[in-house]
């Protein structure tokens, strides 16, 4: 096998409570991407289709992220990659990520994976630091593992695929206004209350026992934020009505996908879910901004050949 | 039945990562009580063994407590308690939430059952805000509850019961100096880097992941606090000392029990227990200070009738 083709899933992070750890992985929303083994030694970006992102190999996420698997194989060979972006970057669902996580898939594919999937994730972290400015994970690891995972703690990395009910999906109301990470990470606190901190790892222990419970009630209970979401939300237009809308709609929570602009919500099932999306579009519509919808199920492969 | 004598076990709070929400019931380490339902209404403490503890009913923790289930059912005669005290008061054990969980359940079970065990634990946490200054419920939970307890929040009270590995013993330390729940909340910070409270809260989670993957490791790799013990362990001589003895001597994790100045360690099997508390006592020697030790498989039953 010397070529492969590749669906680089989005992904949601924090998912409220869990502010640089958790995040789940998306089904039917995602990039491609092609790779190919060659000759030449190296990596060489040579198309990118549907953004405006560089081809040199140490400016772009694929690129790098490509460079840290290829520096710890050695192989015999080059690759060269085509990224298909359809997740538009700067969204809040994962942009960068896709791509890192995309190029590490198909090049330990193509080398006859020398690598597990949790492995690939501290690769497809050195490309997302390119893009962040530094080392996250809360992206990758849903992009590379599927389904909902935890970045237990980064020294050594350890990440951890949370076992999740089936019936979960996600909304994702994306408005076309340009938020830059940099700009979302700038309004928070450095520090914060001990008494919002306690408050806020009861909801992460909460949500993480009702994945595993698949106790839909307390995953929406424990899908709540009181330290990032009252600091950011001011930066997305009707924040507060879309996500309102959502829970009265039925939605088990909602907030804000990474560092925004995108507004999700999680629902028990499609019917809830397209029933959610369609009341978050309308309450939308008001602002005059432009916005894309996305109902998904939770994907629970991840990265995959296609 | 008009008489019933219960056990009511130690309890361990926070787990390192989890401050103010994780806790762990011990099994063989509890106090003792006798209630009786009598003709007469109201709530008589008749007796206290092993401990001088106010025998006037609103001043008791368990007196407290036996009202605030008494008041919600309102029953046409009234109760006497007896407590044996065993679990000494300001060990870190949970020695007044003991006798507040104790108060309600027999009084429930002498009721014949009208109220859940979640039921009794936001009844049990008005008497153990008698000792605490607060409503908290770190300790009664699990004592309530047996096992691993999460309280996800208290607006409203909602307790989780955590499913956990058979396995585990927790090796207690009980150096016998007066260390008041007032003094250690007195070192903690109100406010803490958002940095720190990330790492604790991916903590929690891997902690709770854990327990319900039975992964021991991970278990022992979440057993961190980055925020409490690091403002608390100068509270009590030698922490670091026996912390780190009990970790080389193959525990999963060691920290403060409660608030201090009980040492605690989680480890896997009894031998492993037994290793580590033979060790960490004998760090403790050199301090000259006196102290209890004891070595308890986790409890999942709680407070319960003998």
């Amino acid at each position: 096998m010397n070529e492969i083709k590749i669906f680089c899933p989005a992904t949601i992070a924090n998912l409220n409570c869990g502010f640089d750890v958790l995040g789940l992985c998306l089904e039917g929303i995602g990039d491609e991407m092609i790779i190919r083994k060659v000759a030449e030694k190296g990596i060489r970006i040579t198309k990118i289709i549907g953004a405006d992102l560089p081809l040199e190999t140490e400016k772009n996420v694929a690129g790098v992220a490509a460079l840290a698997i290829v520096n710890a194989a050695n192989p015999d060979c080059g690759f060269e990659i085509e990224i298909h972006k359809k997740i538009k970057a700067g969204s809040g669902i994962g942009s960068s990520s896709a791509s890192a996580a995309g190029a590490v898939f198909g090049i330990n594919e193509l080398l006859g994976k020398p690598f597990t999937r949790q492995e690939l994730v501290d690769f497809a972290m050195k490309g997302e630091a390119l893009a962040s400015g530094c080392e996250h994970a809360d992206n990758v690891a849903p992009c590379v593992l599927g389904g909902f995972t935890l970045v237990r703690g980064y020294n050594p990395l350890d990440v951890i695929k949370i076992e999740s009910p089936s019936e979960i999906y996600a909304v994702v109301l994306h408005p076309q206004i340009e938020l830059k990470t940099s700009d979302s990470r700038a309004v928070l606190p450095s520090a914060v209350p001990l008494k919002d901190a306690i408050t806020q790892w009861g909801n992460v222990g909460g949500l993480i026992a009702g994945l595993y419970t698949k106790d839909y009630e307390l995953i929406g209970r424990s899908l709540q934020d009181v330290i990032i979401e009252p600091a950011r939300k001011q930066l997305i237009p009707n924040f507060d009505l879309v996500k309102n809308t959502a829970l009265q709609n039925g939605a088990l929570g909602s907030g804000i996908s990474g560092a925004g602009p995108s507004i999700f919500a999680l629902c028990k099932g499609q019917e809830i879910a397209e029933k959610v999306a369609y009341a978050m579009s309308n309450s939308y519509l008001e602002t005059g901004i432009a916005f894309d919808m996305h109902i998904s199920k939770v994907n629970d492969e991840g990265v995959k050949t296609i």
